[in-house]
């Protein structure tokens, strides 16, 4: 058998007989000239014959096309197969019930979810997943040359993470556990062996809002790492990881960037900094609204500090840092010189909250203290505090959220769209 | 500040001042000489001085070492630091309850798994996890290479994958969920979207079984793909996946595996194959026992075979192909010549299974039909079998199991030693 060309590569076989293979992606039958489209991994390609569509397939049937390779400047790919012998390799497919050849699917939201492994198959939609799919590779690299190591932690643990609530409870061999909400307190714990890790995992949050921007399973970039000397340490590595995953995402996925129209974004040497404080004092002084003394920004405050980072510093990026105490986790290292903030930040990625991160305590003490203020019994934390007494380093990491990411790149204005079968408060399925 | 060296790279620095950081990993007092050993995320670094310890830390502490980098063939990397300033980044540890700097640790496996969060800093224990981290980072490469797409699946699911026991379940919003057995069910609906797709990610097993191979939550190297001729396509991917990951673990993670002593195994260029009753035969033949009729190789079995492959081809992996359809999941493509058996396979490594898979079905009449044999309902797996009604090509594929892999790579007697805070039967702290 001849052996198989990809889509992308057809033009450099003009002259030769090759074999294709795919799915039957739009079958085209003029008065007398037959086209086929052909969609494969790599991208589509297209069969001509005069005569009827013979036989006469219905799209998304999975076809062999051999043929002879003629170059042609209407054809996807700049060349197209003439006098083609199509085989069908697993019988005609049952209709699809979406076009998937037309530029864009106009169903609703709900209803894309509920098919996803057929609409997942649409170009637009699978490009984002492509895109995805590449800046985790960048991740990755990142942290590789910066000699982390890569970590595989425990999802099921024996007592919640983050805080009591929004977590899924599993009866584990007749004992109550849980589903991990990240991978914190291993993350840390690890600090103490390889010094440098990072992880790239499932996250589980019970989250009872249904918004655009939560979902219940989400795919957690985490990273952590000793000897600092202080939280922006945390900051200029993070910055290298956004910047390796907007490099690889360019390189690796250009034919997905280029379908959506994505603007990679510029990620600046340093990026901009705001104290939570200044930016609260900023849209106090620039919005009719007052901010100040609040704990935490609003999502429309993260969108006017969006604009403003571009507008003012031309970043995309933006960080805010020394988040006050009060709504972060009791592990937070506070700022010594500043009452009541932390030593800790969010990074802004167009307008949202794409990062948690910052200092952490790092001697026992701390945390038997910080934990007595927030009237927290330690003997529920006895493992996690555990490390602390044998020696660890001032440290600090940062998650970021896969699907936030991806959603902001590509402009989709729902996580769900940017998740592979998401889940929600009102979705488990398929 | 002067910026910090690693041990490792100590002696590129002889006659210059510089900063190490690390773990007190050994202190000891000589009559009129002091050496600290440091330990940090490259490896050992000596301190020497004449005088007594000063400050007096227990090992484990964490610290800051100033001083003149002095060439010296005894100390370990060939340099040492003179005249040191010795700074405790984080006041004195409590002392370590082992020594985390004799050669090995004396203690039993769940003593060791107890205290996880400090034992995981020896040396030979961390050292499989730095193999595990190359293996992935090779088998990764290994994917992009060929094509294949990075995906992550929900780990939270409607119902049971792979059988309806050994599944764990739990409350999801109020409705009963499950944890994901194996990512299968979306692998193949996603070769309908990329054709090729790989994960690395956990799977959970409620394993009744207490062995030292069985753990309740594992890390799986999952590969899944389109348009193959036949079974022995996936075969030949997965061997690009193993040689792959040979290669980076001997590359990425030379100085672990030099500890541990570890040879790498030779990749044949085509791994050499058996079928199943070919193997029964064999056992049969050479053994004092007779396996024929059975459906399924016992552990011993398998490791009979993996001498076989080794003294008869030189190779420690071998396929046994063809395994009976009795013990096979329904979505198994049987063997069309060949009743009863299938078109799958194990691969076993140095005489234990390692890799499971093989060619599944992919026209939807099949699946229907094989589930009205097994007696099960196709009302229960509607949301799997839509995605074969919309045209999906003949493809395979195939799951690593990463603590399998690091285990028979390293020679450790139990899996738990090569998963980070392991979960098992009885397990399910730290």
């Amino acid at each position: 058998m001849i052996s198989r060309v990809l889509a992308a590569d057809l033009r450099r076989h003009v002259g030769e007989q090759v074999r294709i293979a795919g799915w039957l992606h739009r079958r085209r039958e003029l008065k007398s000239v037959t086209f086929l489209i052909v969609r494969d991994r790599s991208g589509l390609a297209q069969a001509v014959w005069h005569g009827p569509a013979e036989p006469a397939l219905p799209e998304e049937s999975v076809i062999e096309v051999t043929g002879t390779v003629v170059a042609s400047a209407e054809a996807p790919g700049g060349a197209e197969l003439h006098d083609p012998l199509v085989t069908a390799l697993s019988g005609p497919a049952a209709p699809p019930p979406f076009d998937l050849y037309r530029p864009s699917l106009t169903a609703g939201l709900p209803t894309i979810l509920d098919g996803a492994p057929t609409t997942l198959r649409h170009p637009v939609l699978k490009a984002g997943f492509e895109i995805a799919a590449a800046s985790v590779a960048g991740f990755r690299a990142a942290m590789d040359g910066l000699g982390f190591t890569e970590v595989h932690t425990p999802k099921i643990v024996p007592s919640a993470t983050e805080s009591g609530a929004n977590v899924f409870g599993l009866d584990y061999f007749g004992h109550p556990a849980y589903l991990a909400q990240s991978p914190q307190f291993y993350k840390q714990a690890l600090v103490g062996v390889f010094e440098r890790v990072f992880e790239v995992g499932p996250v589980f949050r019970a989250e009872p809002h249904d918004t655009a921007r939560h979902l219940a399973q989400y795919t957690s970039l985490d990273a952590e790492f000793g000897f600092i000397s202080s939280y922006r340490d945390v900051m200029a590595i993070l910055r290298e990881a956004i910047a390796g995953m907007t490099a690889l995402a360019a390189e690796r996925a250009q034919a997905a960037m280029t379908l959506l129209s994505v603007k990679a974004p510029i990620v600046p040497g340093e990026i901009p900094a705001l104290h939570f404080a200044d930016a609260q004092e900023l849209i106090a002084r620039h919005t009719d609204t007052d901010p100040r003394g609040e704990p935490d920004l609003s999502p429309g405050h993260e969108r006017w500090l969006g604009d403003w980072a571009l507008r003012e510093h031309g970043s995309d990026f933006l960080f805010v840092t020394g988040y006050p105490m009060a709504k972060r986790p009791f592990y937070t290292h506070p700022d010594p010189a500043r009452p009541g903030y932390s030593n800790s930040f969010d990074l802004i990625f167009r307008g949202q909250e794409l990062v948690t991160g910052g200092q952490r305590l790092h001697r026992h003490a701390d945390y038997l203290a910080a934990l007595a203020e927030r009237g927290e019994d330690p003997r529920s934390y006895a493992g996690y505090l555990q490390v602390f007494e044998h020696g660890m380093p001032p440290h600090g990491g940062f998650a970021i959220g896969l699907e936030r990411w991806t959603a902001r790149l590509t402009g989709a204005a729902n996580v769900r769209q940017v998740a592979l079968f998401p889940r929600d408060l009102h979705r488990l399925s398929p």
